[in-house]
């Protein structure tokens, strides 16, 4: 039985995105998570690595005690041809046979593809959103509820608030 | 304490790369495997995906009952202006301070780059190189002996060596 | 005597389109369709591949009893150095003398290279035009006396108000 | 009844290349030329531009009396992740069923993806390619007798033998 | 003693420009002008080429009587994996020890590799401003005060103020 | 009257080229050095990066007392659409009208874009070229007569000998 693939940007991982990884484990074997833009950092809408994100989600599943083997996260870069989107995923990650996304491009081309594609119950969007925790970053109101302790723990490491404002426009 | 960065391409990932592992589990607390020109297969010299590659790995070191928290594996693309290299790493890849590499460009940027770089002893390198096993997948000689189960296993279900035939010039 | 060459992105092909290319054809003996940004869609402003564009357009132009060898369409990329702009169109494309476009970048770009380049007259621009069609689409207002029928069938066959649709944000 | 793809990259467009066109014509309702590494040209493989290689074709399909009703042209960019090749393909080019190339890597690509791919009989294959007609240009031997007309024509005009020279190391 | 580096766009080359580089070299016995964006030109908001920038700038420091040995002038790219920007902007210049810029990404990439990064104090930022002086220029204000004579004349001879009306949407 | 353009890659700068910037500025009034394949690097071909061949030139040419005012030096990069590569160059670069080069491709390009071409009467090319001087050096054969001596201290100083035999395959 196959695994899921589960697409974000994880700009940083929060407590919705650990939510949707419960929801996806109760409903199938294992989970590939797909960091998205994953050449991407060092902007106002994607501060984060994909190391800096890689190091984040594995520490917060750990601690989580969901297994490594139960989940596994790849990068996959942007790219300037929409349509090979998706065999750009299929060549980067092991093989996957249902898709978890809420992102509309992402759902649109794998469904022309063939593939289920399954939208996520949300945590609290307003609340549970990489738009709203770097808001509160950047206004150094309390964001702090809204993630993983790991997430944290990363972000006060790299000096990741202070990076955030030094991008502010 | 921090972990090393072993770099190389595995195609396929063979015994000579598991040996190489162990030896630097030794001396090191955990490895991030840097899998390289990781967008590139489908080619002679370079026939499996990202994708394929992290299978046979993570499914190889399994096998052999290394802990998933004592490695971590990640894709680097290959990038054309050269010395952006290290930067490109640092910022794929979670954290990493020495690097254990034989590849000649990779030593001489990344000790430009101030870092420690080590040498791996090579096990009988005429067997247990890529170059060699793709050379007997296409000539029909034995070349099982040189991978670890689960690369044989992996090659098998995706008709790997009828790829590479099918891709010789 | 030479052909004209007639720039656009034609996301999608409408009467608009049409009309200038029929203008045209009054003026030269025959014109070069440039597509531009090629390789682009999937995105709520450029929805339709160049696959999609070239079947819209010469199922219309067959429709009106253009013959085939009055025009000719091939597919330009973007470039991210605008001055190689010209020279990439010269490439990729049958010879040319005059260029028909509206577009600001592309008539300083080939005014600046010694062409002549002139507007085309529009057919009642609020109507006739690709963001009016697309927001009618995404508006399920009526949008199909816009287009030529070649247009409405194409669209109708990959479901692309679908499409718009699913990739609105 | 979908139409077939017939992918190459016609440096020069030769009478090989006119009997394989007719010889899937005969079999096939219609063909969609794929002319493959359409953005390089210049070189002493790939001389001629795409614009060049599909006015070559263009006027020598005319000459042979092929109504342009059977055939479309388009240009296919060479890809960094050969994967995404046959998604690329599909995305910039009208609907196709089944391919017919002699090229290695598209045949696997394609055969990966699902697709019937089949071989084209090759007339006196030492003689008739684009490898022989460039070495005899560069070696004043005579190599009209290997293109159509059309491709002589318009290799005058352009001034194509003293290119190839030109860029001779 | 080394010399520093100042990173600018320059579009155009302006008097808040020359002020900032006759502060530096009050401070650090040469400076190297690092030209941003340095491969796009014909946009709205970065309307000159590097080729154009690099004659604006050389002319007005001959003007001002600056030495060409306390100045060097070099193109740097946009690149799209942010953090590899500083070892690209290494590789592509002479040696430097400290920054001068106030664009907030130079500032945190150089800052996080270790630099010295150092603000310049701004002549009047609402007038010596490229964005000011592009406004003037769309709009037929005066803003030959805000230039040197020298970037006067470079906008004069290749129709600048025209190239920046014409690519106005 | 307009300066010339020479074009080279330096790898290292070589007494040769030293020669023909002599020869060019006996008759021309000004020279622009194109640097070409300037993002390349760190390989054994193009060992020097930009930054490392703009130092090597202004320091050869300011020892032999040649003006900073007679020439100016860009990198140009590499292009993938070849006929795009002079309008780039173009862009990249202070006016110039002629051309002077020996390389094949550069010479084709610039003549068909129309202009004049020139070569360079070479200096002992089996001695005074690139090629030769990374083979002595690899060999530790003697190369330092074969390069002015600011082109020595500079390698002297970066270790750009160790850096190409680490480079050796």
């Amino acid at each position: 039985m196959s695994w899921a693939l589960y697409v974000g940007r994880f700009q940083p991982f929060h407590k919705g995105h650990m939510y949707a990884l419960e929801y996806i484990l109760e409903r199938d074997p294992g989970v590939i998570i797909a960091i998205g833009s994953c050449m991407t950092s060092h902007e106002p809408k994607n501060p984060f690595t994909l190391g800096e994100r890689l190091a984040m989600i594995s520490a917060a599943l750990d601690d989580a005690k969901i297994s490594r083997h139960s989940w596994y996260a790849v990068g996959i870069p942007d790219v300037q041809i929409h349509p090979s989107w998706v065999q750009i995923t299929k060549a980067l990650s092991p093989p996957f046979s249902r898709v978890y996304t809420n992102d509309p491009l992402t759902r649109v081309l794998f469904k022309e593809e063939g593939y289920e594609v399954l939208a996520i119950p949300l945590l609290q969007k307003d609340q549970f959103s990489g738009t709203e925790i770097r808001r509160r970053m950047l206004s150094d109101e309390k964001w702090i509820d809204l993630v993983p302790e790991a997430t944290f723990r990363l972000i006060e490491r790299i000096g990741g608030v202070e990076r955030l404002k030094g991008l502010a426009p």
